[in-house]
């Protein structure tokens, strides 16, 4: 089986190892630090895997790693244990001897010795090295690690995060050659409650205007997410990021609402902080988890004053004075009942602004009127602003509620805003 | 390049396609949940590999797979965006045509209908099929899944966790021949807002009664969880899991709440409905979190009347009445509004069950008295119960927060199941 594209310079593959890796609970979280590192020197990480410890695998995957990109980086499997078997496999693969370190088996008696202990026999084999390979001083723990070039370069690390790390910027960074291109620095941006496919026709012509710009676009509930990148000095790629972000912000009016690491409820909040403005809620079928978002934000009480979480339809009459006559003419999910509770909620807790949301999140409760999935939001402010949006949410109970109240903070920002809504769905 | 060790039958390999999850921030959860589904099935995991959605890595990837495992479950890359190509890939490797499906078609385009969007045209690409493969219908989203059989088995699922599990076990399972070995049967307790290292003090003696079985535990935020797992036929290992799991109930005596996919506010909803109790919940520090996983839970309404979010003062005094003097004299964060927090909840919503949370959630709001992390917790009941916790709690906001959902829902489950509260902490 051969490689159908050739290797790419300045790319790199990690390959975890460990059997624990492959069970039902843990993820090899090392390779998110290593790509970041990888990245910053221009080279870019084109796959990742996870074996367990047997002999067979690990001679297989070494091979298959360097059939794909001229740099592996393992992590793991360089310990003293029978199942630690990576240096092994690394060496065979390269038809490399093992050779016994004097000094190394010294400093590893002698850091048992400090610690209070005789080395117990199996960790003798932690002082077996490459032959010709550059050994990298483990600061943090026993097993050193190892840089072996030959056609690829292998770069062996410890599987313990912290001792990983430290051999990584210690000892691997220095002797690494430079990707051949500049470092790559990333970008995300966010928009709340449009669909992905909807955000994907508006963008077209942003990522045909940067065809060498890696674009993706990820969806999560009630959020899509464009990410990006560029390489260059971080002044370079800052402006380069800068100009891409100002088109995709032409191109979708008013909908991105952050990026990287900003999330909604602390955008809207800082728009209430910034206006002098105060929220109140009240929540039917989010029950709740409007009021959490918002309160998730360190320093909300600077402008959230509270919710009414009226399930039962007595309390929306009673906490937020929805009148009777409106719940039993239009219904509690009702662009009426929606409209009376943003303005019960505000008057009642004296907001500037108030929030509502009311509707079916399922799965049961459905008519064929008002299917799962039928939801009214409304907001209602103190300027004499009054909106009001009705959805037919697709998806499960808790996507329908995680939409809605995606949909409801995306209101309450473009109202703070000063932005016209609904001209996108 | 060929594979060092022969093909092993009842093993498989997973592919996640996306480069998102080449990037710092994403790992692939999806193995997670179908390691565990086919190690049920006797058929073990041998490798993972994630890559990116450049067509020659996914043409180079998807044989690499075929030669370590003759099962390969792919996940991602079936949407409708030009970054998704796995379908395409897989069609090539295997040299078969896409084929546009008319009924597929048509369904998507209702399912956008029923939306209120018309379809994107980019999207009509998901109604396009591998020629001879099984088509596996998704139930919770637009892009359908396939099967390929042909020397080795590739089963393509998409990226999205509900509907990759909800196809896998509609559509996947009922083809899939079962591995030669037993299936592999785990089993998950969970213990609500107990430190983990109290739990594992708790259950060394039965760690200890059976040396054969592999033990995990592990710590989620609120949360502890106890992994183990048994070889052979469902009823088999069944029969083991069920001794081990009354010997932890033993060692923890009313601590575990539930097993495998059981979460504590479905437990605690299950109580309050086979009890015909209501509920009704004031929230300060909690800011609606508790309530939003209270209505998580289908069918909540049934039970759950609504709840005051009480962040600002005056609300607690307007909502849920608790008196001026009390605010004054202990402030909002003590025994004594919370208490009346909960009788004022409990009677606002003429529930027989009141629950109030109130507390510093952090970063700031800490003073020498009452630090961040300050909560207390009480339960007041129609039967004359009225129950107080006092919680001082370490970790950042989120934590905070989340242990103080986990710790007043673990109260409300106690005061159910007629336990004392309390002797664990």
């Amino acid at each position: 089986m051969s490689a159908v594209s050739p290797l790419r310079p300045g790319t790199a593959s990690i390959l975890a190892v460990g059997s624990e890796l492959l069970g039902t609970t843990r993820l090899d979280t090392n390779s998110l630090y290593l790509t970041g590192r990888l990245e910053a020197l221009g080279i870019s990480v084109v796959r990742k895997a996870c074996v367990g410890d047997g002999w067979g695998d690990l001679l297989a995957e070494i091979p298959l790693a360097l059939s794909r990109a001229p740099l592996l980086v393992v992590t793991g499997g360089l310990g003293p244990t029978d199942d630690d078997r990576t240096k092994e496999a690394v060496a065979k693969v390269f038809g490399r001897a093992l050779v016994r370190d004097e000094a190394l088996l010294l400093g590893l008696r002698e850091r048992f010795r400090r610690r209070g202990f005789e080395m117990p026999k199996v960790n003798e084999k932690q002082a077996d090295v490459i032959e010709g390979a550059v050994i990298l001083a483990n600061t943090r723990g026993s097993a050193p690690g190892f840089l072996v070039a030959a056609g690829g370069t292998v770069v062996l690390l410890p599987g313990v995060p912290h001792e990983m790390k430290a051999m990584w910027v210690d000892a691997v960074e220095p002797l690494l050659a430079r990707g051949g291109a500049p470092g790559l620095h990333r970008r995300t941006l966010k928009i709340a409650a449009v669909p992905e496919s909807v955000v994907e026709t508006l963008v077209k012509p942003v990522y045909a205007a940067y065809p060498e710009v890696p674009f993706t676009i990820l969806a999560a509930p009630g959020e899509v997410q464009l990410q990006f990148a560029a390489r260059g000095t971080p002044e370079e790629a800052t402006r380069v990021l800068d100009r891409i972000e100002s088109d995709f912000h032409k191109a979708l009016a008013g909908e991105i609402f952050g990026r990287d690491e900003d999330t909604l409820e602390e955008v809207a909040g800082k728009l209430l902080r910034a206006k002098s403005q105060s929220l109140a809620l009240a929540e039917s079928c989010t029950g709740g988890q409007l009021a959490g978002r918002v309160t998730d934000v360190p320093g909300s009480s600077d402008y959230f004053l509270g919710a009414a979480v009226t399930y039962a339809n007595a309390a929306k009459a009673d906490l937020v004075g929805v009148s009777t006559a409106t719940l039993e003419r239009h219904g509690a999910v009702s662009e009426e009942t929606a409209r009376e509770m943003a303005l019960g909620a505000r008057k009642r807790f004296g907001a500037t602004i108030g929030l509502s949301t009311t509707g079916i999140a399922g799965p049961g409760g459905g008519t064929p009127e008002k299917p799962v999935g039928t939801v009214h939001i409304a907001l209602d402010a103190a300027d004499g602003t009054r909106l009001h949006k009705r959805l037919l949410l697709p998806g499960e109970r808790s996507l329908i509620r995680r939409w809605t109240t995606s949909t409801a903070l995306g209101m309450l920002r473009k109202h703070l805003l000063g932005l016209a809504d609904g001209a996108r769905r």
